[in-house]
């Protein structure tokens, strides 16, 4: 039932590159084959790299860890030699002169960008034209739509996205990828058109968990694959969160985190740990804080451009402009206080398991779905990730989400690199 | 012995425009004439606002509260139709299609950007070619080092400036001008080069604190001026921070500093505070945060232009790229604990006087002086104005530093209008 990947995994593509098997622009080159199979029916690529755009790695970067990997680029992060549009019409289309932080650290591990994937206008929430591989009649999910579907649909093996509200993991459970969300402030948002300077996070998308470890290792400067061991798992505290007091869980996305829970207890400590007594003012918070941001960060394009502007981003900055000082000032310094705070919601976990999504990929194009059960973790910028885990009867990708410590960013994919293979029902 | 400014203050030159005296470039016109006289000398800016380039406020913006007041940019902010240097080589010169966030508020409330002013190699600490308005062989401070001398000479009669380490308020004491850090995270970065996302603040230089409050009126949506009257100033609570246990004060600042806390005791409530605990500590974590930080916002210029960087530059972002990851997230962790603890270290005091550079600017281009008196703020992000209050023998401006309470910039504004007229020996 799994999503068969059409290309090879990043572990792969690197120790054939590694051992001279590839030359390091194979692997982009058959991503760009795959990419125009799809690409008429899905869309999600704003921008592919031809000609000169495609460049192979330096002699110096042939031999790093991610030697020859082809990845996508959400296009509100730069590539050099490629144009950033943000998904708007307002953007020109002259190309960046330099590539973003994050696109640089993978380019010298090796790492090859063969192009800019689609995003939600600015990030936000107006779609762009990507369809679900699974089911292309519903939304991917966004505003990282396009970076989730070109992983979904193995045209790139890892593609580059970022979170303000859900817009890492909610796309990943619509699509049925793992997305990993780290720590607020992990990466640095340099060549990044940041909306939320409070919120914003930089994440990335793989097919499965041992890819998303590969690149963190370039990401984060750390190895996350070293804390994982069989016996470990027997020693980790799960938490068990599975009621939000402000939502209620579709059926299927109930199924599926029951027999996630059931599972993991059959290797593991787990126990519930209480709702987030503080559920509503996290995402009044979150509210306030990401309205205020970003009007500032939007109104250079607004203040020239508005007409080319969706309603909703409009309505979103005209609301951030008139927020007073003084309610922004107070939210934040909660937030500042609130993300020190886990053990206050979560006594002795290790990690939380919990929901990425209300349901699967709604129906139609026309809205990214909801981000109820991701604001609160971008709020308080703890590291999240998802895990397919399961495809409903209509074939539609299911799964779940675990939540880390702030800061333990390599502990949480260490985690997840043993939890999925005991809740992954895809097989 | 005040240095004369050439043109008008903020308060003037919006007054006029308001009521039709001058018309909304006439001041802008005025600023680029005096640029003109004293540029050849000082050089002071990167770029001049050129025919199509100097823009008039739109009609709803010229009855704003800086209605016609011309500003100068560092050059690592964008200016929508002016280049982005960066003080460095590697850059193009293509004009930048927006504004950045802080400058298009300036400009909505009526403002006019009227060139790039000279920075240090990316705000680290390479000097550009300005030189001390109040002493030509000196340095002015660095690495806002043209915004503050433009003020100073009476150029422009506010700029934009920032701050890493003491990029806003060393240039203020060297040049002689009211320089003004905001709390951390209190203005969108949006639009400027960010080097340390952790440290990095906008600020801005005036002839006086009235003009710095003006622009904080609008770039804080807040109201500082509201908050003084001559009665507070009678139960404000002084800290006197006069040690540093890294650093010695030269006479001169020591004697300005006594000077300072002599007159405010005799009309405020005003006690030591002790010295900094954790002062060699504040500066471990300022210097370990900015070189990782730095580091990976730099790689991707390093990455293809690293022969044009200089050597110090070259060295902090190896330094940067070298250093492990848990040390750098263990200084986070310390650094916002810290944030919060102005009570642990100043006790009851509402604002700590505190000494704003060693001494006056020290003699020679080649370097920008120490930021042993700014980097422990930086560190804190709490806000910091500088106060010019006296000349030395020689002529060089000499002042102190008044630190705020995080979050507390419009307070700090409000106090700073009433202790200036305390404080200031120039008249």
């Amino acid at each position: 039932m799994k999503i068969p990947p059409h290309g090879r995994s990043v572990v792969e593509i690197s120790q054939r590159a590694l051992a001279g098997i590839d030359n390091p622009l194979d692997a982009s080159r058959n991503a760009l084959s795959a990419i125009a199979l799809r690409e008429p029916e899905l869309r999600a690529w704003s921008h592919l790299a031809t000609g000169t755009e495609l460049v192979a790695p330096s002699p110096q970067a042939a031999s790093g860890p991610l030697a020859g990997v082809p990845f996508g680029v959400k296009d509100v992060i730069d590539v050099s030699g490629m144009p950033t549009r943000c998904g708007s019409g307002t953007y020109t289309t002259a190309p960046a002169q330099f590539d973003a932080s994050c696109v640089a650290l993978l380019r010298r591990a090796g790492a090859v960008p063969v192009g800019k994937t689609v995003t939600a206008e600015f990030a936000y929430v107006t779609p762009g034209p990507t369809r679900n591989p699974a089911s292309p009649r519903r939304t991917p999910g966004g505003s990282s739509s396009g970076s989730a579907a070109a992983v979904a649909a193995g045209m790139v093996p890892v593609a580059l996205g970022t979170q303000t509200g859900g817009s890492m993991i909610r796309p990943a459970a619509f699509c049925g990828v793992v997305g990993f969300k780290p720590t607020f402030g992990a990466l640095a948002r340099d060549g990044m058109k940041v909306m939320c300077e409070s919120l914003d996070v930089i994440g990335w998308y793989g097919a499965d968990v041992a890819d998303v470890a590969r690149v963190a290792q370039v990401l984060l400067a750390d190895a996350p694959a070293s804390l994982y061991s069989g016996e470990y798992m027997q020693t980790i505290k799960i938490g068990f969160l599975e009621g939000n007091p402000c939502h209620v869980l579709e059926p299927a996305a109930q199924a599926v985190l029951d027999d996630a829970r059931l599972a993991l207890g059959e290797m593991s400590t787990i126990k519930p740990v209480p709702e987030i007594a503080d559920a509503a003012r996290l995402l009044e918070a979150h509210s306030v804080i990401m309205h205020y941001e970003l009007a500032r960060s939007m109104l250079p394009v607004a203040s020239g451009h508005a007409a080319q502007l969706s309603r909703p981003l409009r309505e979103a900055i005209d609301k951030g402009l008139a927020m007073p000082v003084q309610i922004y000032r107070e939210m934040k310094v909660w937030q500042q206080a609130q993300r020190s705070r886990w053990s206050d919601y979560f006594g002795d976990a290790d990690v939380v398991l919990t929901s990425s999504a209300l349901g699967p990929a709604p129906a139609g194009l026309h809205s990214t779905g909801a981000a109820a059960f991701n604001k609160a973790w971008s709020l308080l910028g703890w590291p999240c990730i998802h895990l397919p885990t399961a495809l409903s009867q209509d074939g539609l990708p299911l799964g779940v989400q675990l939540v880390g410590k702030p800061g333990a960013d390599s502990e949480l994919i260490a985690w997840a690199l043993g939890l999925h293979k005991v809740v992954d029902r895809r097989q």
